[in-house]
């Protein structure tokens, strides 16, 4: 009898829940507009972590982040009717600079809700990539008035980041790239030791809303049942843990996190996957984020953002755990203000 | 009859210069030890420069610099007896950590003479390789002394950073790559324009001692020989840019520069082959390669040094010159440091 756990039946068992099919429509949908992101290595991060590590690199999607292939699958899932409507979305990070690309691919229009107070570098992205701006109240209540108020006046369909089944669909194709990649001997795979096949023991990625690790789980899943999913979140954010111990969701916490990627609460769509995936939840003190982000930056020239280098600071925090596993990581973006760094790197400690 | 510059022959135009063959056979020869190093492409960092840039990330490679190519061509061609008594160079930056780990992978000993008051970190990640450091005063009269001094009591092969033929062939293998990267569709090509297969219209390097250079025209020459070769120099370190003006070698210079990897004078074998292949220097202001580097960071992701940055700064200042064109720069090193970095973007002012 197998003792892994079993998963192929999983995909259908909830109505709109996104499945391998969905994660495999979406790469073809995707693929004139996305990158195939390098899976790169090193020897030296191996050797101080005790365990063989391929590092996909999401800071090197278009927009910086792996977001784009959600927001781009969701946008091109559009009937021509629907598309000509626009999409939005309220973030002012990844998402929303996603979103906004991903239209512009379209030729459609992109409208961003934003909080009052947002950093307006960030802001600047977004508007730069051709979407309209529509600042609220930095308050949830503001925010969902100013997204109904857009879609009234446009009839723009709404793409949330992480809830979306399109979204979630995309965002697992990071992924399926990845456990395509593992085995082949090209270019990108820097080390005679990623081309043996053999399978990845575990993949870690960051959890904040939860659509990058419901898609890692769904794409693992049915590609590699037998590897574990991971998910590393911030101690001072760490809902997706509470909510996988009670096994009740549970969105009563006030983030305090550096990781400006992680501060949103687990969706419900994204908390029942990762329960029906048995996804394991790590959480990661800020200090030893930044620490790993600075090990990624200097002995891998690898340039994350503190939301991204939590999953390889996960794997350091559990070292025993990990020790001597081929893992795959999920490097989720590199938008990072590099004028903040002197602050980031003091966050570090000794 | 052809109007391109006729390079067939230069291979052996005189004695004891590499040749295009030395490249391949230093390519087979670091093939079990060196990484196949990606090319990674940035739609925005293309808008921004107004041609089509190919990024060959040498920063990836082991040691974090293309020097580890050389260094380790130059230990492989040893006999075993030769091997025995080990290697020697003097080089307190990215060449002496090379041949420490290209040492270390033959398992034999490497020397590395270092002048006094070099950076503690840098000579941290030498001995790290497994080095034994020998101080001299910081005068080139005490380094030769103490090379020879080491050469007399070991019996080690002297490796020069940039005028030895091994060296030089072994960083001609980065161009090789290169160039035969170009055209192939896999992961590491990020764009489909990367695959049509159209030849570089340029390739652009950084110049320090011309060791990367004089591998880079060899190899272009033989296997591109429309593509024009350009040596990025800093303006505060000119002397190829002069010595290719006046004709003749030109070390009488007090290099000022942020790119500490260009500060050595151009070689003498370095200058003969720069001169038979036509290459063109053009000089960039360090303001502008901190500029540049920046926009590496921020919109490629690309960790890369001011030294390796100063090839893409290059081809920002002469915007007109390569507009539109198919642009192949090599990235020759990320080994920055950084907790300099506050005082390295304050230098690209405005």
């Amino acid at each position: 009898m197998p003792t892994h756990r079993r998963t192929d039946r999983i995909d259908t068992f909830a109505v709109g829940l996104p499945g391998f099919s969905d994660v495999l429509t979406a790469a073809a949908r995707i693929a004139p507009h996305a990158h195939v992101t390098p899976v790169l290595r090193s020897r030296s991060l191996d050797a101080l972590a005790g365990c063989e590590l391929h590092f996909k690199c999401e800071q090197l999607q278009r927009t910086g982040a792996f977001k784009f292939r959600g927001a781009c699958n969701a946008v091109w899932s559009l009937t021509d009717a629907q598309a000509a409507r626009g999409v939005v979305t309220h973030s002012s990070g990844n998402h929303g600079a996603a979103l906004a690309l991903a239209a512009r691919t379209r030729g459609i229009a992109c409208h961003v809700v934003v909080p009052q107070g947002a950093v307006p570098a960030k802001l600047a992205a977004i508007a730069g990539y051709g979407a309209v701006l529509h600042q609220c109240a930095p308050t949830i209540a503001a925010r969902e008035a100013m997204c109904a108020q857009v879609r009234q006046a446009t009839g723009a369909e709404l793409v949330h980041p992480y809830t979306d089944p399109r979204v979630i669909a995309g965002q697992g194709t990071a992924t399926l790239e990845l456990l395509n990649q593992n085995g082949q001997r090209d270019g990108d795979a820097l080390d005679d030791r990623a081309s043996d096949g053999r399978m990845f023991d575990a993949l870690l990625v960051p959890v904040g809303g939860g659509g990058l690790t419901s898609g890692t789980a769904i794409a693992a899943a049915a590609m590699s049942p037998r590897t574990r999913v991971f998910a590393a979140e911030p101690s001072g954010a760490a809902d997706t843990f509470a909510s996988l111990q009670r096994g009740e969701l549970s969105t009563d916490f006030v983030p305090d996190t550096i990781c400006d990627g992680l501060r949103g609460s687990l969706g419900a769509p994204n908390f029942a996957l990762l329960q029906a995936h048995h996804v394991t939840a790590l959480t990661v003190d800020d200090s030893d984020t930044i620490a790993a982000m600075r090990l990624l930056w200097q002995r891998g020239k690898l340039l994350v953002e503190p939301s991204s280098a939590i999953a390889f600071a996960a794997v350091l925090a559990h070292r025993e755990r990990f020790a001597g596993q081929r893992i795959g990581i999920i490097l989720s973006g590199g938008n990072v203000d590099l004028d903040a760094l002197p602050q980031l790197f003091a966050l570090a400690g000794t």
